[in-house]
């Protein structure tokens, strides 16, 4: 067997996807230099003297359940005006041969809509731990005949339905039946293992068996989207008996990324905010999946909650996300801010972001994944809090303010000591 | 002589002005615990173990240059639908009793507009220091008849005209003649008194004078306007000479908190700010000022400056401020802020905040005079840079972030230990 | 009995809500001249050769099915900052006395959350007949008792459920027993007649009932409320009979206002609009009953169907309408309207309207109760199409463009003759 | 001599600008029918049964100051996403064609920003005669070898400084001076003739010139600037002498189109505006020339002044422009309108406009050129009222609501009777 190299692998679950493509798109475009690096957090000047690793280090692959390219996917993208073709021109042939290493997905309590979509899924009647099996062995040998020395699994799949899992506290309150389902057995490694081992097909949803197979071959997991993935405990039990590293869920891209720093604005002038009313509407492949109520709970639940958190205090909040086609990838939020000002007079912040939904998340995905192998390289293990300022739901971090957030990532780039939580 | 008392008093110039009238309108409500806190940063539950002054420790007067009441000046704003009656119906008797304590105010280089709007001004053919001995006079008067163990001057005028000093590696670049009125005096106080002393009548702006005056006595000043102030280093000696506090300048109330918290998002993020156009409407008295181009383009500049602080680089950027009668005091910002995103691709964000001038301005007025006198009994003197995040213009801040800003407050407020600059 | 005076009754139905109270406040500081008569149409300049009914010699009463008084229905609305105390404060005695005649209303297929609201309810086992007979004579003895001319009675009810009747091509298409139930039989009052006396309670909603009382009566009916009303052709046929005059329905106030300004511009421009998304936010009671989806759901239709009259084909559509507290009578819509351009490009429009829901109403109900015995007095009978311009839905007129439905206005005020349709 | 055809010279002045180019490649494009006919009026279905000139009848051919190409123009409009390269890739031989039909171009009075701008003008120190005669010259060549049956000269050139002249009734409050400068002149052909063809150098801006050139050789004349063309009634009766066509002025693309369409609304139902203040911003070439104070004077003027009009009063208003070098093509206007309502009760109507400029104009131009020629072929001669619909200043036009314009406009499509004013 050859010698390991410094190539690690970036495998990504919905690779034909908007977001994906555009990762990929920006990531030959860097590796060639044909692009500036506007939009990476990992390019700052500030940061330039720390070692990052190489773009040219990373070597994509990935599963897709739709029979698609990427170059169809990029054409979808320059219709819309999200993408100008001349960032895919170059790069055409590279693009063709990536297709090739985009593997048939899996799908497992994905609902119906994602369903609908799939072309191309794998055999479906198997426990978790077949699926996880089959999982773990395209990856390795993806990994094996590459020669890379490491792989990092990214979620970029549609949203999922709701799955709720409870923690511990919550458990006891469950009845008995609820408590086997998504309880104990969730909050504890050996538990879940059986769990997943067992013939009974318990509603594990896909997201999480990606992430049990990637952290068990001692492989990273990078949850983007809103879906379960790697948030109960007993995965981060797993991480790090394996050494492995994890974080999500879902990319802070726009009107979230806005709520997490506004909000900070009114709780320290203790403006009191009465209600925050965002409406969000686009009309890529994203927005048809979440057209489905069922997908578009686990959404709205992850675009919400952090208010709260910030404030102290829950105002009256709505928000909605609607597919109207014309949009294609521009996703544009109008939010409605009503706010007490002093003796009481009601005032009101109203914005409006227009923003491509796909080239605001490409470029998070490429520096989640450099800082990833960055922590590997670090030997850092276990949960990523330092990159809470990536995702709406950092998983079990409180702190929702944007530029607090990225001050601990700042201190984790800076502070060597501090590697190991 | 009666023994002194825990009882501060708050000299305010521009009295009868919107904020200064919504200021003690509310500090009056605060009085009789007739209001909730909203606005107020000093009221946060985080800070509430903290003994901050209480409210009732404040004994207001000032200066005014326009014939007119706090009654009117209420009503004004009732009829702009800034402030509801029932704020004002209990306080009244209070109000009119403090209109007693409103004396003549005292112009010099405040430009032809806030000339032309003067009443009852003081006698005008003074040289500085004869000026700067009459409201030295009137200040202490004021304390020994109130029997007061302090005083805090805040800045409410009008903006004055643009007023350059220039730091001391600026200087050397001036004619010789510049430096002499602008340069090399105002970085030395030795140097800056005498030039207050000689009969030349130096163009000192009245902003400046009242800082001299209050500082000299020991007294604190505070400048919530962009005017000069006690920006010169000449006055920061001076301070420390007489262990006096100041800060400043220019209160930051709307669209430029807004900027103070967005560019760090668009910074942070690494999306390419490529202009940013903020325009501003409204109709009370400041807005007459501003119509004049003097005095508007000293506003401008303070609102303008902080975005390439923040960013590293300079987008195009245009503010204006416009008088538009119907607004009253609704003051109504749209920004515009065209930035670049991953691959290039050109994105909006837009915003509208539609706040009540003077009722955003007055609890930071509240809130400075507090931890003015929270500094002076924390023996704190000097310059007050961890009120940066109270203005638009911090003297000699380069932190422009508001979140890390206000976290320098919070610092203050936790660490004992870091009381001294 | 004494001789008939000029005196026309104005009898509200829903008389405690904003819009109503809003309306009567207006109309009591009209008689007393202390208003300028903004907002209403009959006042302007260009109408003002034209003898209309003089604001003294209209009389309201009304039904209302809540214990509320004039008084407390203002205070909200001062409240809600939509008026201001110094409307209601000079005529509060005439409010008082105006209570006096507010009786209690009656339900009819008006839905949970309606039902759930009432305090003062008639008894409610009654027939349609049955229900219709108590209405009238509630009606005559106000207008014998008060020695009045005549009565107009306007619906300002909640929005009712959906109630669809069909129209006579429809009803061929829809099973025997749809047909029986809301087909045939309401296209011909002859057989609507026999449906109301029949004891079998047919799915007549209350604001058809109440249509039916006042224009069997001869008494006029105008119906500011999406609801069924005065729709269906039998009631048509019915007013021709009794020289009764209606029209109707849901009053164009806001948002669909803006929509029929703005699509004609689309339309002659040849702009070809691919989106128009509106979204809906205000806290007032009828954000209360349009919480609830079926309600909703009459409005929803109200406010997006004339997008595709003038349009001429049908853009993708989303109207939403979100009750937020905070917001009160103050009622905000953002519209997102997506179009294409020459060439293909795509282009955006989008606005904000911010506007008191009950304000923007009520001058609009006192100009309708105006035209409306205008008409009467001009002999005009059946169905005012020329009042097209004040409603969302006017009943089958097709012309949806704001401009050309007022042009119908003026023609009807300035030619004699276009009396009679 | 061939025999005239049936096809029709269209001289454009600026023929390299962005309208001008992006007209063109719509003209070649709906000649070769690649493209729907979205933004033409024309176009529309109901005016399908009307004979309208051919696409294929236009030869283009005109003036430009600048070293340019189509080519380059159009790639200009591409990098800033107004157009798809798939729109000039087709034509760019036509392209290429046409500019060897693009003569050097005339300035006269033209402002500063403008003469800096011209790399390759004509002569200078001419007479308007001398100048006239060139320009007719040109043109009369290109008829000649083209064989076209006429020709239509639109002017696109960029806005020239306020160049006022003065009607009958105001002459005489004129000094003698002025008098003969630009008024009795001005508003009688046979003295501005006089005025012309003097030695003296008369202030006559190049627009002006071009009219006269067009006009006097019978050769229609559209002016679709705020420059002062065919304005002066002096031209009026040059037109009518030679059985020529004529109108303008300044193109209503935007900002003012809303106005026309917005205004009338708040006039229709008497909200009174307090205040209408528009910003715009936009970065293509006419937002160079725009940013001198001299030739934005004029276009600001040409937006303002309708408000008035329509609404009968003036509110206040505030219109800028201003050149934001990002925005490309792109202007976005934002307008904030603050009216009263029922009761005085003041509410806000905001409204952002993202539009291409030279896309919004370009149709509009082709859709002139059209409705000109079909005017020849019914023998209308003078000055076309019926295309008020299309400028913001339809010269001595009192009507300014978009909709009724638009209906005069239909009115003479359909009724042949009305075709001579």
């Amino acid at each position: 067997m050859a010698e390991k190299t410094n190539r690690t692998g970036l495998w990504i679950i919905g690779a034909w996807g908007g977001v994906a493509t555009t990762a990929l798109v920006g990531l030959l475009n860097l590796q060639k230099k044909l692009v500036q690096p506007v939009g990476l957090t990992t390019e700052l000047p500030e940061f330039s003297d720390i070692e990052m690793p190489a773009w040219s280090e990373f070597v994509p692959a990935g599963y897709e359940i739709r029979d698609f390219s990427f170059e169809k996917a990029a054409n979808e993208l320059i219709e819309q005006r999200a993408m100008e073709r001349s960032a895919v021109t170059p790069i055409l042939k590279e693009l063709a041969e990536l297709d090739t290493r985009i593997f048939p997905g899996f799908l497992a309590n994905s609902g119906k809509v994602v369903e609908n979509m799939a072309d191309r899924k794998r055999e479906e009647n198997l426990t978790p731990r077949e699926t996880i099996s089959a999982m773990q062995s395209d990856m390795k040998t993806f990994v094996a005949e590459n020669q890379l020395s490491h792989l990092i699994v990214v979620n970029l799949m549609s949203t999922e339905p709701v799955c709720e899992y409870f923690s511990e506290s919550e458990i006891e309150k469950l009845p008995e039946a609820e408590q086997i389902k998504r309880g104990r057995e969730w909050n504890n490694w050996e538990a879940f293992r059986q769990l997943l081992d067992s013939s009974e097909k318990p509603p594990v949803p896909a997201s999480t068996l990606y992430a049990v197979a990637a952290l068990e071959t001692g492989f990273d997991f990078v949850n983007f989207t809103p879906s379960l993935g790697a948030t109960p405990p007993a995965l981060e039990q797993l991480a790090k008996q394996t050494s492995a590293r994890f974080f999500g869920n879902d990319g802070k891209t726009g009107e979230t990324l806005m709520k997490s720093v506004l909000a900070p604005m009114f709780a320290h002038r203790n403006l009191r905010v009465m209600s925050w009313v965002g409406h969000n509407i686009f009309g890529n492949r994203d927005g048809v999946v979440l057209d489905d109520p069922h997908n578009k709970a686990t959404k709205v639940t992850s675009k919400n909650h952090l208010l709260e958190q910030i404030l102290g205090y829950a105002p009256q909040t709505l928000v909605t996300i609607e597919y109207i086609k014309s949009m294609g990838d521009w996703k544009t939020a109008w939010d409605h801010i009503h706010f007490q000002g002093f003796l009481g007079t009601p005032m009101t912040l109203q914005f409006t972001w227009q923003g491509c939904d796909s080239l605001l998340a490409a470029p998070l995905v490429l520096d989640l994944v450099r800082l990833t192998e960055l922590a590997r390289r670090r030997n850092f293990t276990g949960r990523m809090d330092f990159l809470a300022s990536f995702f709406k739901s950092p998983i079990r971090v409180e702190e929702q303010s944007f530029v607090r957030q990225f001050e601990k990532l700042e201190d984790w780039l800076r502070d060597e000591k501090q590697f190991q939580n």
